[in-house]
């Protein structure tokens, strides 16, 4: 097979940031993907419906700019969920277009610092996302915990609040583990004939990275995320979950850019910007596991499905170009510097365009 | 109790580089350390004993460049153990006055590309140190392992040499976990009557990291080092150790030094450079857990009995200055760029002087 058309995917977790960033990254994603979820850990943070109205403007603006090919893409955008969230803030984020909360625990990763400590305090903001139809995104890490065991000891909060709030849609964000995959599939288990309500996204990266990539020869600030890659079995239980076809897992790229003087120096940031190679990457994986025929599905069909979204109108093509394999640069550059993708230096087989 | 006089320590696990840089890393190892058992994985490497009495002039005239107190200053010196290793070049070796044989697993760590693929291959090497006396030192991990996994893998292997060779003294260097701790207490029990022919070396970073201050927060390249610190439940076990008094585990520092734009970069160098601060950081360990009153002995003692050398004449003093305590600079300037330091920008409360 050499071409793949498959309807346009939807990125259900990214980093849009703001300012220059944001124009310089938004390309990447707004000319591949018809929509996106657009994560609220700026600085200030997307508190607010206003909060939201406003960052989604900022992005529209920036898509016009970018170009014809990025004008007819849709943020889709998020709120913050954080101590001072009440059940209010989130009615009026609903009335003006929010679909999810994302809930970042205090200090797990980049701009998470106001994070709840205790989500017992937060039963009525979720008991409103219940009833308002609004989806519940978990960065699903235990601060404090050993940073390999960190997704694992959150799966208990998961189980439970799946328990309590069994209309309550949730999504665990970028799983890194096998025992996530896991937990997500057992939640259909607990209230049978209620159609599930755990989900979980998965990242290009994460189908392809361990802890060895990171710290296992070289020390490789490019691989350097959160949730950390795990062991190569974790990794192979996310291969098996992405291309199995079961509808509670699909695609966001959680791609994460910072400018590359963050993440090559003493103290470098967790993030892996990924946009630039999603697809390619995705296709790669898929078809190294003989499931190409699960990617459409992976990618544009089961995250807007569990939204509750209608599916993309376009298409993109997958194509395996003889004679101009993608080689992805080393460094993009950037207003205020240049940003290293993730594959940076290295050349694909597969190349998508609209 | 604010001053404790001991007996000049010595590090047997140090990397003194070449050139430049020996020049300006040396002072910090000398200055304080009686003796330091060098590592031979040299650019070329120290394969041989006219290799070793090359290096070891080189090592002295640095020493007498840097001044009075570090010119009584012994480096002991290694060979690197590689395939073309014969029984020949080990009584050679000896002859010249080499006292140990590093033993790097291929591609394991920092220029370990020519190391052995297969053990067994060397055994009539092994057979040679054992009957001249010269100690084996094993970087105690399995290529191509997982990361976390690769020190536990490779205890089989020390069994089996343990059994093999039950007079053939051997060092695992820079241990990191529980399991490597167990298993070098558990080789006293092989052979009742003959005495632990296993010991292992410490360093005072794995005293106080574990994984998370490598990619648990930011991601922390002058951290990074191989092998990886683990859990917080093996650098327990290894501060047990340390400070139990059990002779068979006494101090290497594995001070590596690495210029800043080698560890700050997009595929960084393993390595800390703990050697300014490694008896402060100890005297910081021991005394957090009650245990001052055996520093000298795994400082001073222990290691120098394993290897049968007298114990040195000298004493240092380790001092808690009220008024001044010990500033970690951030950055060491060096002849060709800098050094950061383990616990740069920290302030210790102890202080080492000889």
């Amino acid at each position: 097979m050499t071409s793949l058309r498959i309807r346009r995917p939807d990125d259900f977790h990214v980093h849009l940031r703001q300012g220059d960033m944001l124009r310089d990254v938004l390309p990447s994603t707004a000319m591949i993907f018809g929509r996106a979820l657009v994560m609220p850990n700026t600085l200030p943070p997307v508190l607010t419906g206003d909060d939201a109205v406003r960052y989604e403007r900022t992005i529209r603006d920036a898509a016009v700019m970018a170009g014809a090919s990025a004008v007819d893409f849709q943020p889709l955008m998020t709120i913050k969920i954080v101590a001072s969230t009440t059940p209010e803030i989130i009615t009026e984020a609903k009335a003006k277009g929010v679909i999810a909360g994302k809930l970042y625990p205090e200090g797990v990763t980049t701009n998470s610092e106001d994070g709840p400590k205790n989500l017992r305090s937060l039963f009525p903001v979720f008991e409103r996302m219940q009833s308002e139809g609004m989806v519940l995104c978990l960065h699903g890490e235990v601060p404090g915990v050993f940073c390999m065991d960190r997704e694992e000891v959150f799966l208990h909060s998961l189980r439970d609040l799946a328990v309590i709030f069994p209309r309550l849609r949730m999504v665990l964000e970028h799983v890194t583990t096998a025992a996530a995959v896991q937990a997500v599939m057992d939640t259909s288990f607990l209230s049978p004939g209620v159609p599930g309500n755990v989900a979980a996204t998965i990242t290009p990266h994460h189908l392809l990275l361990t802890l060895d990539d990171v710290v296992g020869d070289k020390l490789r600030p490019h691989h350097f995320c959160k949730p950390i890659a795990k062991k190569p079995s974790d990794r192979d239980a996310l291969v098996r979950a992405a291309t199995s076809g079961n509808p509670r897992f699909f695609l966001g790229t959680d791609s994460a850019p910072h400018a590359r003087d963050q993440k090559e120096c003493a103290s470098g940031c967790a993030g892996v910007f990924c946009a630039p190679v999603a697809m390619e990457v995705l296709a790669e994986v898929f078809e190294d596991h003989h499931a190409l025929d699960k990617l459409e599905a992976f990618t544009s069909e089961f995250g807007a499905r569990f939204y509750g979204l209608p599916l993309n109108e376009g298409h993109v093509t997958l194509m395996k170009p003889k004679d101009s394999p993608y080689a992805v640069p080393e460094r993009i550059h950037i207003v205020d510097g240049e940003i290293v993708p993730f594959r940076a230096g290295e050349t694909l087989r597969w190349l998508c365009e609209v």
